[in-house]
């Protein structure tokens, strides 16, 4: 490991040179970066970093846990002069045994712009970690234009982060990275890195050609991308680096730390057939072809019933342009109704990886991985007229939606790239069920509300809303015109009439001093969230 | 004219020809189109109605006024039997002798995406008027998806619109349109209409040359716009239309009736310089080139003083990519410091459309007119690396701005291309004055609130707020970092202490229950509106 003055005074390890291991020998092409091999125990880095990772896939695995075991086993955190903080920036979230050990050692002071985990989400609402959501298709290029890094006064001004850890399946002759099963931010992460580590991990197969790799450009005179087709290919199989940035290789053996995937249950049924069948009508209606137009779709029970529901549904040829893929598409793909995919990630379950990286050679050709730029590009979802699907928390009378904190201020993962999608698809759907339990009440919680008490996406970016309780078709109408259909059609029964009430108070007082266009009473928009509050249960008995 | 059967039911017109004007003559190449000429009298009637304008210019003005006169002078709207309802889809707004008109008289059942005037926003406020805003880059989009029309039964799917009546200030041999003053959503309101009425403009200016026309097409497959620079054109000069769908051609004489522009003000001088002062930081920090990026610059006073400041200001060969030039432009192109502006539509105050149409041989090459969904694009915008500035009603302490309803209820003008913009620039910026008065006190309304009573831009899309007290830059803040600086730097000093309040109480009662990401306090997050509402001021005493 070559190791610059610099670099000395922050990492406690010991020079010299480890033995690869033929499995290593193999996936690293390039001579000199053997060189650079150590262990992942002579590695704790410091000050603003950026990983390799999405929706906890393709992320570095064993150095960040020896950085994590070093701190704790020399009980750093403790004495506030030993103590260590790092900026992380990653493309989205990473696995638990990671981001959310750092986060439970307080070794994480801001982590952009997502996350997920208990403890991770535990700091960032007990005010110890700063937290802020961005678009997806947007944090890498804010990252390459310098505006994470606005204060800083010395070194490259190109390079935001200090440190770059990533993971590689393989390192080509040229020293390009060959990512897992996720590119995200990767590219951008490491072209911003003063200093990159990686993780080459040997469990998990060589995945050279699942990628399509373009690096980030500064406008003026940026290029469009030429993307007609879910499958069209505009970049290399492998991330471009400068080798001589490339401080320290490490063998990794550590699998993608995924769960099982939601269970489907009847809600989620309930909420797929309404679409499907919605979805049938608009071919019916000659404004979608019959293979659909590319799909996305979120991650959770009802996405899962969604796929589920077209694997064994009435599309054929059917295409993908998507953020992340879990376990349903392996079945949508072996239906044979799914022609092709593209996502920045695939978040399968243990099970799932194994039945994909044993069956490699059928889903290679069908299925490419991109940078989350590309492929939560608003250019292109609204180019190819994609038809998006994602959950919110709650979803207002006017389809205000809220993807992000509860009660208005209690942050769970972060925005993601539903908003890159849900502006700009050719159909924005939001699916939820109508209601979720709390300890004392089954429906304590109406997922639809009078006002969203945090709005991430706006009224003038949602056509459709649906839960199990029906769907709101929502093109072409007047906020006056949608609240009574998403009431009658989307809320549960238990919270119909409240809502409708809410909604003819508004409309009366409002129209009655000339400001009835979206009827709201500002004293009343949020007594159901007060009432959840306070009693447990958003059911209130009467709004004056 | 030539006179359909179904035609006839619904105009009660006499047929015949007339005697062509000179003028007309020269203007109109094509000689079947000239068969059709009518006088506007002879028009009357309609349903649902596309007209072309945007922003006040380029729309139809004699035959809308004319209908308006039939109507007025037969007394039809008196009795329920005669009474005639229109659906009026434009671009954007009109001049107000046309809609205002037609509001007035009860004439407009659904007006969309946008309009600005009086009479219209009092009947939608009233109830009497179904309006949606959407973003301005969607609406020719979706009015081509089909998505206005999807209960229409009978006739051409694909034909939404019964009826379009566009202004043209030429007519070339083919039969296509050359536009006045705007391009707006004109290509499409003219593709999806069943029949079409030209007005041709001979009192303006034929204004050949100043369009970039490009057809709007259904995905799948769609290809990129391959605009890399301000200046390039993809398209044709003039709108290509199928003739056989021209009903009639009529000659106008009026011109677009414009107001001044809104003039300066100490404040929105104040505004200017702090924004001229950011960009030459950025400028100086290596994160703008010295010409800048092209820029974005909405309507009103702010607006004006920054173009007006650019013309005596640092920058130079400097470019525009915006939705609406207003007079100052041309100020900033006499200052030799704007190389090229292209926008959707030019809305000059008469004084300044007499200086353009006198010195149109200096601007014509500098100059490009372009249709809303190319000006708006999200995908050009986000390329170009555009510099968005726009005005909201109100922000909140961590970025989420109001651009359209005044109390979260009553409707001003719509959401125009705001959000296009201010999603997808580089720089997303939001000036407004800090404080604006009512009726009982000056600084009654603070433009920074706690909760905006309605939300189109959200946090994850402003960058900079800047109000005449000062200017606070959100790039890579958390929600919690954002407030203070907001607070600090924006709001009006007689809210200073109050928003600080809020923002201290609400941390400290959210972090106690582990929920402080984005701390609110939903009981009193509209208590300042509430108060305004009751006694004319957003001041209020205290919190609890």
């Amino acid at each position: 490991m070559r190791v610059t003055p610099r670099l000395r005074n922050v990492l406690p390890l010991k020079t010299g040179s480890m033995k690869p291991s033929s499995a290593l020998m193999e996936r690293v092409r390039r001579p000199t970066m053997l060189s650079k091999l150590t262990s992942a125990e002579e590695l704790a880095p410091l000050f603003k970093i950026g990983w390799s990772g999405f929706t906890g896939v393709g992320y570095p695995k064993t150095v960040p846990t020896a950085i994590a075991n070093h701190i704790e086993s020399n009980n750093l955190q403790a004495d506030p002069s030993t103590k260590k903080k790092f900026n992380l920036f990653v493309g989205a979230s990473v696995g638990p045994e990671v981001e959310d050990r750092w986060a439970r050692l307080d070794m994480i002071a801001r982590r952009y712009p997502h996350q997920v985990g208990k403890e991770i989400a535990k700091g960032i609402n007990a005010g110890r970690i700063e937290f802020a959501d961005k678009h997806l298709s947007m944090f890498p290029q804010d990252l390459v234009y310098g505006y994470y890094s606005l204060k800083k006064k010395h070194g490259d001004p190109r390079r935001p982060l200090d440190w770059a850890i990533v993971e590689a399946t393989a390192i080509t002759e040229d020293g390009w990275i060959v990512p897992g099963a996720s590119v995200g931010a990767t590219p951008e992460i490491l072209q911003t890195a003063e200093r990159i580590i990686v993780e080459v991990n040997t469990r998990i197969p060589n995945l050279e050609g699942l990628h399509d790799i373009n690096q980030s450009f500064i406008p003026p005179y940026r290029q469009p991308y030429l993307i007609v087709r879910p499958e069209d290919r505009i970049g290399h199989t492998a991330i471009p680096i400068d080798p001589d940035r490339v401080v320290a290789i490490v063998e990794s053996t550590q699998p993608d730390n995924t769960g099982s995937n939601a269970p489907e249950n009847d809600e989620s049924k309930a909420i797929a057939r309404h679409l499907i069948n919605f979805l049938s009508q608009e071919v019916e209606a000659g404004r979608l072809p019959p293979s659909l137009l590319p799909l996305q779709s979120g991650i959770g029970n009802v996405a899962n019933s969604i796929i589920g529901g077209l694997a064994d549904g009435p599309f054929e040829s059917v295409q993908v342009w998507t953020e992340v893929l879990q376990d349903t598409f392996l079945r949508f793909f072996d239906s044979g109704k799914l022609e092709f995919a593209t996502a920045t990630s695939i978040r399968f379950s243990p099970e799932g990886f194994e039945h994909f990286y044993k069956n490699w050679a059928t889903y290679k050709n069908r299925l490419l991985l991109r940078s989350q730029q590309v492929a939560n590009s608003p250019e292109i979802i609204r180019r190819l007229g994609v038809i998006a699907m994602n959950t919110p928390l709650e979803v207002d009378i006017y389809a205000h939606a809220n993807s992000t904190n509860a009660m208005g201020s209690r942050m769970l993962n972060g925005l993601g790239g539903s908003a890159d999608f849900l502006r700009n698809a050719k159909l924005s759907i939001m699916h939820t069920p109508s209601a979720r339990p709390t300890k004392t009440d089954p429906t304590g919680i109406s997922c639809i509300v009078p006002f969203a008490s945090h709005i991430d996406q706006t009224e003038h970016d949602l056509d459709v809303i649906v839960t199990e309780q029906g769907l709101a078709d929502l093109r072409g109408l007047s906020p006056r015109e949608r609240a009574p259909v998403i009431i009658k059609n989307c809320a549960h029964p238990d919270y119909r009439d409240m809502l409708m009430d809410y909604y003819e108070r508004a409309l009366h007082d409002c129209l009655k001093r000339g400001a009835g266009h979206e009827p709201h009473m500002l004293k009343n928009a949020f007594k159901m969230h007060l009432s959840l509050q306070d009693k447990g249960t958003m059911k209130i008995d009467k709004w004056d």
